[in-house]
């Protein structure tokens, strides 16, 4: 009981005493539930792999989307993790494909371009296919400073690269937002029409 | 002491329970301070009014910002009220003039264009001194429904109207960000090197 307890606080947000609930949850289930949960996690251990392609994670190589013929082979959007390009195409608003960082730059953490996919996102983009590149980083200092560093890398390979706006949230209110966030989306403001059409 | 609680539930946020609290403190409190916020409050009303130029609230006629040559004329921030006029002020972003609507577009509350500042905007917009129109107005449904109206009124007198920025705020993750707003922050993507001039 102590031994899973101790294991269970690997995971993220759960600490003693989450760690002591969830065990004593494993133990008062149905031997079938709990036999249940732990042949699901080693399951998907078994069956998942990243994708070499796009560096998502998939159970089918290459992953849906890169296999999908119909997605626009010439949009990239780059991602700092897995979940964060779930989380583009939830939106359903995007219809290329992804290029997963699986990290930012953080060279206080150790985290250089080394430690990230950075050199297969640079042999992807000479291939010609790509014509645009959304760097789709998190807005915080560890995203922008990561998408700096690749725009400065990108630019030269002649290709558009492109920033996802930052700016108040959809149903927020001016009064709400925090200074910096305001003043980049009136930094950002766009003529009207374009946003319209 | 219940007319005064009474009056406090006046005040936004403010229920009974609340009210009570509030005038029991203002019983136990020194009689200086207590007759120091009536005054202010009295104060307050006598000395301020909307300024008859941009609809903000102010002592002083015409207000701080449209008396002061040093500001940008020829750029006009549009706001719902003069708090939203005041958050875009404290981001030290901006450096033009306002102009207030009090208030956005809600068929259903009765506010319509008449209910607003808006005769005052294109009178102001007619004198020809100012070249673009930031519609700043919030970026939920009223807000918008407001931007687009003022759009389409504005658009055909040959000035640059333009939006804030809708997307991600700073220091945000796209994982958290509603899928509304992250689609948005895609369509609103820009060229880096513009973002980073």
């Amino acid at each position: 009981m102590e031994r899973l307890a101790l294991f269970l606080r690997r995971l993220p947000g759960v600490g003693p005493k989450t760690a002591a609930r969830l065990a004593h949850a494993l133990y008062r289930m149905s031997e079938a539930d709990a036999r249940g949960i732990a042949h699901a996690i080693v399951d998907m251990r078994e069956k998942t792999r990243l994708c070499p392609a796009c560096g998502q994670i998939t159970e089918d190589v290459p992953c849906r989307i890169c296999g999908d013929p119909a997605r626009d082979s010439a949009v990239l959007c780059v991602v700092e993790e897995p979940a964060n390009a779930q989380a583009v195409e939830r939106t359903r608003a995007f219809r290329g494909r992804y290029h997963v960082l699986h990290g930012a730059l953080s060279p206080l953490d150790g985290i250089g371009p080394d430690q990230l996919a950075i050199e297969p996102l640079l042999a992807r983009l000479k291939t010609g296919e790509i014509k645009e590149v959304i760097l789709a980083t998190n807005p915080n200092v560890k995203g922008e400073a990561t998408a700096l560093y690749l725009f400065r890398l990108i630019q030269p390979l002649g290709l558009r690269v492109s920033r996802i706006a930052t700016g108040v949230p959809l149903g927020g209110d001016l009064e709400y937002a925090d200074e910096a966030t305001l003043a980049r989306s009136l930094r950002g403001r766009r003529p009207l029409d374009e946003q319209t059409g």
